[in-house]
């Protein structure tokens, strides 16, 4: 058995193990080092917490979205807030798994009525109006929320990596990796498609309202980029998406209804007082700055060439759990 | 149920449908409008054949892994051959599971004896030799298989991607992605780690022998390149081992000898009479270079912005099963 196969990002509970050895910094012992205030509490009410029934073995399956942070899908996200607040969810399925692709739910007869004032939301607005240069320093302008808003501001971004076209970047904002490109005309910028991210399936000609859900369980499908809305990432749980059973039906949908994974419930998480509690490493922090380094930079003995670079979606901002079950 | 979000890949079966449409080429109507010329046999001789203990529900669970072609890991690809010739595997086990990362198996308490001459290689053997410059028309150079060869020939590659730094590139050879980068003193290609890909566990300062495996169940980890050897890629049922439970010791290795899935035999296919057979698209298929860039590319009416690019583990090259079980 040899385990020296590097770990995953997520096992942060390495972290103290990696900080006792004389190793240079790998990502679990920048994590270790970090500081209190470089972590950022996650709003309850920016977490969605679903919970499918029971796996065989009698075992809970939850799993927590963090919901991204306006001004991106905003419409979308608008209604994701409303399906969990009228319980819309409940009841309905996990119905579709494509393997190296997604995990898909939702209503999958289609006859739910919608709750009032869930409508489909614009196919154009799957991108945002976004920062027009990029300082000297690296950093990127602030975002705009609104067309026509004043001219944006200056604001401390994360890591921007420039594109093999200098218009094109990728960068790390309030706990989110995105993407965008520059021009004189029309500079935007959108959440990208990472392992975890969460989107609203839809039909062609149409934006999709997001009572049809799908978490990406494979490599990142970049290709649906500014083609579809991405409102969230999975932050705890995706587990229990990426081991279910391939669906064999057309397009990976279950063939029987006895495939589907029932959802119990999906909340938004203010809704309930001992729901978990998530905070984010700081896109801003030195220590998230120093965890993408690493991440494309290990020096620690394994590494006999370090990449020298590494894509957006090959960093998941780290998260942690602060109480809750 | 929207079904509009583009499927697998590996969902060959929907070409034909996809073909009766008239709609702009997708990848899978490329694949459909393929000539049978453009497929190559992949040599019984290259596939292993892992089968796990059948499921709960008592189905087969078969793991078939195309081995890397040389010059590359030719070291590790005939220790391969000589344990699967000598049913070394049967018996063991697939021991860790870690979401978004990697599927290992072997003998997880490394007691059992290695047949004779299957050593350790050299972990200098991650990259080989490779053409010092990419021709006019985007085809790479021949690779030499051995330092000191004969001066490299010319032949027709696949599209070759070039990297930021233009002495780097991506590209498909003999079905297979892989990467390079060229300089005047040392010029060198690489299998590269995709979500699939095969690498060889190893310890700190070793290279490790294959006996003990790993497969990519998650967004590939490209900062592994280079640092371990790339044996293979998995063909088919890699669903097998992307849903197993993901283990919850130490780096996610199975914590108790009950959760562990017996691997009951692997088997060179040549090995066997009614083993299955495939045909991979030939990298240097006109077919090919249309998959690719039609993945990158994508007009057909669910896309609003087609990428304009995508990154090379973002296209698997395709492969069909022709026979066997």
């Amino acid at each position: 058995m040899r385990l020296a196969l590097a770990a995953s990002l997520l096992a942060l509970s390495t972290a103290a193990f990696a900080q006792e050895t004389e190793e240079p910094p790998t990502p679990a012992s920048v994590i270790a080092a970090s500081k209190t205030e470089e972590w950022k509490a996650v709003d309850p009410a920016d977490l969605l917490v679903m919970d499918l029934a029971p796996d065989a073995a009698g075992e809970k399956r939850r799993v927590v979205v963090q919901l991204v942070p306006p001004p991106f899908s905003e419409g979308w996200v608008a209604n994701l807030r409303k399906l969990a607040q009228a319980h819309w969810w409940d009841g309905t399925s996990v119905y579709r798994v494509v393997d190296n692709w997604v995990a898909q739910w939702g209503d999958v007869d289609e006859t739910k009525q919608l709750p009032d004032g869930v409508g489909e939301q614009p196919d154009d607005a799957y991108s945002v109006p976004a920062p027009t240069q990029v300082t000297a320093s690296g950093a990127p302008l602030c975002f705009q929320a609104e067309p026509g808003a004043q001219s944006p501001q200056v604001c401390k971004g994360m890591l921007v990596f420039r594109g093999p076209r200098s218009a094109e970047y990728a960068a790390y904002w309030q706990g989110f990796p995105f993407a965008g490109s520059m021009s004189p005309h029309r500079s935007i910028a959108w959440p990208t498609h990472c392992y975890g991210s969460v989107g609203v399936a839809r039909s062609v000609g149409s934006g999709g309202t997001g009572s049809e859900l799908y978490a990406v369980i494979g490599h990142a499908p970049r290709q649906l980029d500014r083609n579809i809305a991405v409102v969230g990432r999975v932050i705890e749980g995706i587990e229990h998406l990426s081991t279910l059973p391939r669906g064999t039906g057309e397009a990976g949908v279950y063939e029987t209804v006895g495939e589907r994974v029932p959802i119990v419930s999906v909340r938004l998480s203010s809704e309930f007082p001992d729901a978990p509690r998530f905070e984010y490493l700081d896109s801003e922090s030195e220590s998230f700055a120093a965890y993408v380094h690493i991440r494309a930079n290990r020096h620690d003995s394994f590494y006999l060439h370090p990449a020298g670079g590494i894509d957006v979606c090959n960093v998941q901002p780290p998260v942690r759990r602060v109480s809750g079950e």
